[in-house]
């Protein structure tokens, strides 16, 4: 309702300016909104009978006063008014959005510059499949939410002011229509259409689209930290403490309760926001049913999108890393996985990789996987002892991950 | 095919370039590419086996040459190549997509320019509300559609080149890694990314979401012609050129057929957008199913967007408008919609709305519309005769409509 | 929080029944149920912490008496009590939705009834195609109704109890843990499972889609009657009541708001049916995200579901049929398809269609229909004056729809 | 097109039989069907020009004889032909995917049987959370498959026969109209419909929602197949195979490329299955853009579900079970849930996982976990040393498993 009457009377300035509406009207109708006394309840009654809150409140305001009466809402459409008021809504909920968002940002760029020597793992298809850093981990979650961060804020601040009378002609307005459109948009920091945009509705699926990619970004750090956090794995896990994350059946066991509801929040926004991406066979100048839908659906999906990433911030902060968990679990022969680059840099790819293929398999027979290797010929022709114990460390192939993780860094500063 | 072996060409290429591999190694590569006879079928067996079709590729076209077995696909991994030939099938499928857009886009200017003046209803929620002009119906079609093009070329040129090896590290490239994938991307005319993106599909993502808006405006439009041709509204209707739109049951009968079908891909591109827009739970450094859904899906979806766009290309191509039938169509209460704006600008909205309400009851009752206005003190005073005729005119709100479709054509003249 | 209460009474009293729990331990659990005073702020505040309500309630409870807080919830795990809960939730929600639901369908059926015989224009393809009448219109959208409903009560009814312990292993109960299950499902009159099904989640799937379907069969209804409602049709239109359907902008216009309220809840219900519907890829014995996910998507979308069918049965309630407008609108050439239909009993299918087309052709250029039919040698033979008089009829073709819409109101009758 | 043609055989059939059309039309008709030589080319692209398959089609049979130009297709309309043709493609679809669903389900009865005894971690939230055995958890994807199966048949046998003529009234037949429905329904034995249902999905939709619902479940199999093959869990992996499973850039790793394939194709076929499954506000009597989806799309989501219930088998195919894997993963403290269970039966619930909980505590600060528990006054009294150790035998909480896994082998038995 606030957004709505800020419409209004942006609306009314802008026609007083442009001498459409008599002066002295904008402010009438400040003082109407001030003073108007709007009982939430019977508003919602009146609007549900109406089938839209916009013409109670434009009547309700107008009982106020009697040139309250004669210009409030001069030349819109109910549909003017909601539309715009969104534009609003969807900006101030991204800036409420902002601050989780900086904070789960600052916790990944933190942890992507601490761990950036912190050997683990990197997993494909849920297998080991070559060492990594930690720290290159974080780096990626960080610049992908921090993508999906700059696509919501992109597409919030597209949304362009409404304003088109009926059927989107700014008939009330004789030619100046387009001037008074402009006018509005400009007082409300909103962008100016090209033209109304009554059934058109790129703008809001591009806004349902870029949310649903937050929460999806959101949901696949959670879904990492989950797995991260599995009994077998261990590498991290939320911070403990009283009452987080306790079972009913399993005392034992500590839950990663915010990575879980940050998850549970993006699954819950990824339908929602399907429906707003694609959404756009509006009938005709207004559609029936469709435009309705709207509103309360970006509604619940910014609350949900809020939730995601509230979630994610909470489990990154203070989240524990368990870097000598990182490297036990990793798989000698994974680590291994460098040798063979090594090595195919002096006898080519294929060579090398059928190289480690066999040693790896001696290992599985039970050699230890360092002597498999060295009876290998060409790794003791080409690497040598020495080559090939500098070759087994997993951190051997981490050369690129400082430059990798920097900018990243780079990319997180330049967006904030 | 074509894709992935313009991929591993440009990789050796930069490698040799920026000494990773040894002179010579691209140019063979590159005859290996030309001369190996890669069987289809076989490749496609082997694919299902290896759970890629990379792996296979590399094999068979190592078999031909020594050193192109060495260094073919070095530092690379399959997803690397797959992605970064993703990103070159969706360049030019929008180049394809370019045609049909173009063609749509034109027939729409030429409709919005040409039917500028041509008066008929604006219809909300289905039902007549204002007059409004079928130029100005066009432009808004003209420019969502612009709107959504635009969309789409911008996510399928933001899509990076993916190089990054097993998970992500550029391992086998040292230090160097950064450089031979910004080198690698700058080859290909593809942005390069910040990192490796294996299990950060916002691109993708942004992509799906473009494309699902392309085939929602699309829907859009092909939605408004259907209710254009609809047998009680007539106004518009495809060109009728033999055995189209035939019915096997109904021979009187001529179907919106090409508009139908543009819808019918709509809808089924829809769920296929979705997925991509928001599936970006990839687990780890590369998902054990998400990733190998997303090629055929993007696949999929090109191809269903392009059916719709060549469907509403053809729903345009020569678009029969009754401009008789327009004028007829439209209800005289709601012709005169004007009248209340008019009469507005001197006794203020709620009385001029009043006024035109219960000449409009008196209109239902039977009295003819003009003397129910007239009956009306304020119609009468501030407006008269001669001023009630005027703004009884159709066209009489429309004043701004001839800069609105300005805008609407540059906006169009603009993007192409 | 009723329904998780009820469940661990239930759960207590079949344990004691067993012999699991001491004899008395029910009666004091049903005491500390009744006189505990559980702060539903403290609870949420205390639940958001744990990641579930269940937890803290039962410590809750647990602190009002000792047995309690020996027995409560003995055997049980956190999902066992929401699952089981949401299933009762269910079902009494299926209760309140019966109302609306008996009500559009009541409606429905007298608007088959009444109309069987009211002609009117069937539309293919939102084109005329034939005659049909608005009695067996009304009797598809009943049976469509009637059967949607049944399968969502069908699926409500068919969520089983949930009773497994941490992992779904009965391990509290020793080897009566079957009988635990079976005689805690029969005590809940709801269905007991073969097996527990933390992770198996058809059930709510099924539900989701059955209350998606329920949805979509309303979104058609208020579809059409929408389309019914059109300015250019004007066959059907909501009951005209004092502040219903007001237009801020438009005065003269009544919009459908109940079915416009109607589709809206319907679209908004659609992507969170199609979450149920096949988010079942829960991870091992419980989700990490999917699972809680659930609980709030069902109670939304049992919530949209109930909006859509409150607002079809108020467009029902009253729906003004202008049969006139019904007859007036009916193309004659389409009202002639039967023509074709008659004369192929003798000629065939293929020259009766042609005769038909080619006289309709004709009466496209002016001919009336009547003459161009009888210029048709076959007509003239075959048909005569008199027959073809008979065949042009509008509701010569209609001999069917009695037979018709007594099947649809047995089937009606049947269901209630 | 030989679905096509089977309908149009079957409506000719039971016409002659109740003497729509004269003696002899079935057989010509048949003769028609079995020498007409239907170009499949030159079909696909007047079916393109004229929005359907079934008018060219008729058209080119009745050029072969005159009679069949004169009665095939009679009384029907294109989408009575296309329907009943989908059923019965359903239908036969349901065939082929009932092998690989028999195997599947074959081998998880098989692995449910033999492994009721093998004691692994139920996992919670991806964290062990108690002891159960992979007999059971292969019992619990068991049911889950069939219940799954069993909803595709029951919905693929619930698809009605489709006859009503243009509009759905039936009028080429007379007040006859029904009985023809019913006995063409009953010669293709399809149910026959209440009403014809040409604007009324709720059978496709459950049909998609049911289909869905299968890929759903494989999903999840082939999602807890991949996590049991993790690198860290490795409890079981796919059989291994010559070239099954390579990956190009870490030769040392196999791949779980049967449940990945499985898993991929489910989560492409979730959109799908989506798109039907609520997709039902179809436009009066036919609609313009849903219907003509909908075919293309069931065969899409059939080929999609066939792919995952194929790779499910195969997945499951020779599965490789490390028992020893599986008890050597299982936490000791997640091991020793159960004696809080048994703890419980005689101090309570509360302080038997209090105790439980303070020993887990001590064990995890280096106290073995046994001394820990024996440390506990009321383990010491009401356990005692032997009491103790036999509950912590991880088999001693599985008293139900044998019970547990005969339900489910009973139910698959009884559904197949």
């Amino acid at each position: 309702v606030a957004a709505l009457l800020q419409v209004e009377q942006a609306l009314a300035a802008v026609e007083e300016e442009l001498g459409v509406v008599p002066e002295g009207t904008a402010r009438s109708i400040a003082t109407a909104v001030t003073t108007a006394a709007v009982d939430p309840g019977t508003l919602r009654d009146r609007a549900a009978a109406a089938g839209t809150p916009v013409e109670p409140l434009v009547r309700a305001l107008g009982d106020t006063a009697d040139d309250v009466a004669r210009w409030l809402h001069f030349g819109a459409t109910t549909q003017d008014i909601v539309d715009t008021a969104l534009a609003l809504i969807v900006r101030r909920a991204g800036m409420v959005l902002a601050t989780p968002l900086a904070a789960a940002s600052a916790s990944l760029a933190d942890l992507a510059d601490r761990h950036r020597h912190t050997v683990m793992a990197g997993r494909s298809l849920l297998q080991q499949g070559a060492p990594t850093s930690f720290g290159l981990k974080a780096a990626g979650w960080l610049v992908a939410l921090v993508d999906a961060g700059e696509r919501c804020r992109a597409a919030a601040e597209a949304i362009p002011a409404q304003l088109g009378g009926a059927v989107g002609t700014l008939s009330a307005f004789g030619p100046g229509g387009p001037a008074v459109l402009d006018a509005y948009a400009a007082r409300l920091a909103l962008p100016a259409p090209v033209l109304p945009w009554h059934a058109h509705r790129g703008p809001i699926a591009a806004l349902g689209a870029a949310l649903g990619g937050l929460a999806g970004t959101v949901g696949k750090i959670a879904g990492d930290l989950i797995l991260l956090g599995q009994t077998e794995v261990g590498e991290a896990h939320e911070r403990t403490e009283a009452g987080r994350g306790v079972s009913s059946a399993m005392p034992a066991k500590h839950n990663p309760v915010a990575a879980v509801a940050a998850r549970a929040a993006a699954i819950r926004a990824a339908p929602v926001a399907q429906l707003l991406a694609v959404a756009l066979d509006h009938e005709h100048e207004r559609a029936a049913g469709a435009w309705q839908a709207e509103a309360p659906a970006v509604c619940d999906l910014l609350g949900l999108v809020a939730l995601a990433v509230e979630g994610l911030a909470d489990a990154l902060d203070g989240l524990v890393v368990d870097e000598d968990r990182m490297r036990a679990n990793l798989d000698p022969t994974v680590a291994a996985q460098h040798v063979a680059e090594v090595l195919a840099t002096t006898v080519g790819r294929r060579q090398a990789h059928e190289a480690l293929a066999a040693a790896a398999a001696r290992a599985r027979d039970g050699q230890p996987l360092r002597a498999a290797l060295l009876a290998d010929d060409a790794v003791r022709t080409h690497l040598g002892e020495d080559g090939l114990d500098a070759a087994l460390d997993p951190a051997a192939g981490l050369a690129a991950v400082d430059a990798l993780v920097d900018r990243a860094l780079a990319r997180w500063r330049a967006s904030s």
